[in-house]
């Protein structure tokens, strides 16, 4: 018996195949979409600093607590990456001659050592898009014109949420909240996970005073359609921060709509971290058991440049969720797993060299093809194609071979033709 | 100023996409090719459990000395795991109803705590395909057939040498080696690296006597064609284990033969890990500076069943070295590198909403497809496209847009044609 037991460190999990497939899946539609918008991919070593991981102006406290730590044998303090966007800031820093705008989507996961519970994890996937080097909303709604795309292509039917954090400002300083915004903002930020009255409880936890609370209240519940929602916001907003806000959304909203999808400006949307410095976006899933948003990101055009500590480098970009992504998608899908990319297993009847050279044919024709590597019978071959859902399977006799034919047989159905072998690609499917 | 020093980890690396669209191909081309035999892709965490990574029958001693380790909140003992070899035994082991063969690849990083030199890193990747549950030769077969075509696709010139470890062992004992076999093959597998000076002095060192040793040197100097070399080796050969050996790399030879690729049998090749058991490869280039081995694997019908405590699970494999594989494409490449994705470059002359919209209907027809973000000028706008390396832009004016056209310039040639967005795709290459 072996000595240590056979389990996984906590918070981590092995992806078999039926669930890596999936996940395939999810990477492949973000990196056909994030290039085919001209973002070229950046890969980040798993393996830092301590000290540039623990930076100021990089994740913050309360991420600071859950970097796995360690060691290597020269006694350097490393740790692991816990996100994709201070290695990036990172990258920028350290190559000063970057082309402006820097464009870059990064697909890697990340490591937080915080507590394990249903959908989250220790050892987790992000995929983030981010630019570089300006400020232009263009950029911002070329940012959320990808989000579109990639839910519309994975079949996910999502609200993409838009707010901008200089309007926020604007509009506390209209509720007469002018010190601790900060405060007020990640109070705010508990509304859609703990509804309305988490964040009341905890804005009077933390000292605000009645009538500023009452105020936040009435601006969280301002819904309705875009361009309202924008005139009511504008009706309560001096500051010149704020009436700068309101034109950046409008601007952004203008492009949303000249490419073509919709967003919804949703004056409450706080989004916690600190850096944002305008546009904050966050995507939810219209008709799903999935509550936590899929994607999330925004503007922060000073982070960076704090970060390096030099120069200016206005910035923007979102983050996808793999866990919640595939979690939606597991729930659309009623269909049975696979558990193979395989499409056809070949089965020789005595016939292993021409079964073996139909094999090589068969993947050049571009099919997924296995053949038994086993020697087994007809029935134990079909047994193993059942296991694992693998679609089709060709049985190869000396009959077949002699009218130069295979037997394509579909496993869900049982049906099964008598086929020359460039038919086959147009009859598995 | 920043009050840290930013810089990366000792033995790891930033890919910037310079380097990101070359690896990006080399992932890619394995992994089409591995589906196309029928693997599917399984995933296992970077964090495994100490405990697992270093139990008996895994890594061995040398490796054990280079894990990376470390301790989560709750004090367990944690690793990075060091290759994707043990991390499959374990999933293997944890899930004893996955149908035979299991056939599976696996692309992903890993991590030793060595000596950082030319071309050796402390986080690489490896990409390993391997089938579990199956002795019969035609898996090997499968394998190296895999291995051709990789390489193939690559465009990369390989020679794939093929040995066998019990005709190997069969030859030690006509060499007189009964015992520390081991010994011997460890110093064998330097043969390729250092030469045949170094082979000798260790062994000597390791006190294997003169007539050993020139025995050794006899059989490590066989070389000619596969038949030939089988025979000479047949002669030599008394052992059970040796004709066991000889005749599984007829066999592997024949299969290989049909599937229509060479191998190159070579009795010298040792490959030093202990646990193989049967056929053993090592890939090499043909032409290029690039000298160690591009690809290895082999048989190891008895490891999976010792690490796991229990049954039988014969298995084979091979794994690709990244390392040498992009070092190798790189020298191939005299054409300079691109560093984005981006195929056109969209060029507004005072028609931003025309040319967000014509973007737009660009990527609609595949084409990768950046436009401006920044307002530029027109020459600032073409030195960004040269400093990229984008290959073509599109100029959008009022005139191009009154006659239904765009401008598509060549970056290379700075040729301009006047097309319908209909005939760039054509027109691009």
């Amino acid at each position: 018996m072996a000595k240590f037991k056979l389990m996984n460190a906590k918070g981590t999990r092995d992806f078999l195949p039926e669930e890596g497939i999936d996940r395939q899946e999810v990477i492949e539609t973000l990196r056909k979409i994030f290039e085919r918008y001209g973002y070229s991919p950046l890969e980040t070593p798993t393996i830092e600093r301590f000290d540039v991981l623990s930076a100021k102006f990089a994740g913050g406290s309360e991420i600071l607590k859950e970097i796995f730590r360690m060691k290597d044998q020269g006694g350097r303090e490393l740790a692991l990456r816990y996100d994709l966007t201070v290695p990036m800031c990172k990258v920028v820093g350290m190559n000063p001659n970057l082309p402006k705008p820097f464009k870059r989507y990064q697909i890697q996961p990340v490591w937080r050592d915080g507590p394990v519970k249903l959908g989250r994890y220790r050892e987790f996937w992000q995929g983030d898009v981010d630019i570089v080097g300006t400020k232009n909303m263009l950029a911002d709604a070329e940012i959320l014109s990808i989000t579109y795309e990639v839910f519309r292509t994975l079949g996910l039917d999502v609200a993409i949420r838009v707010n901008n954090r200089k309007l926020l400002n604007g509009i506390l300083d209209y509720a007469g909240i002018k010190k601790n915004k900060m405060d007020a903002i990640l109070s705010m930020d508990k509304l859609g996970k703990f509804g309305i009255k988490t964040v009341r409880d905890e804005m009077e936890t933390k000292g605000f005073e009645r009538k500023q609370i009452g105020n936040v209240m009435k601006i969280i519940k301002i819904k309705g359609k875009n361009r309202d929602v924008l005139k009511k916001a504008e009706s309560m907003i001096k500051s010149g921060e704020g009436k700068e806000g309101v034109s950046e959304l409008k601007e952004l909203l203008g492009y949303c709509e000249l490419m073509g999808f919709e967003i919804q400006i949703d004056i409450s949307l706080a989004r916690g971290l600190e850096y944002y410095t305008g546009p904050v976006y966050e995507v939810y899933l219209k008709k799903s058991k999935v509550k936590s948003a899929v994607a999330g990101g925004g503007r922060y055009d000073k982070m960076i440049g704090m970060f390096i500590g030099r120069g200016e480098y206005p910035a923007t970009g979102i983050s996808f969720g793999f866990e919640p992504m595939l979690e939606a998608l597991k729930e659309k899908r009623r269909k049975k797993k696979k558990k193979t990319v395989t499409q056809i297993l070949v089965i020789p009847i005595q016939t292993l060299k021409d079964s073996v050279k139909i094999s090589k044919a068969l993947r050049g024709l571009g099919i997924k093809t296995e053949i038994d590597l086993l020697g087994r019978g007809i029935s134990n071959n079909l047994n193993y194609a059942n296991s694992l859902g693998i679609p089709y399977v060709i049985f190869i006799g000396k009959q077949e071979l002699a009218r130069n034919k295979v037997k394509l047989r579909d496993m869900r159905s049982g049906k099964e033709k008598m086929l020359k072998l460039g038919e086959i690609p147009k009859n598995i499917g």
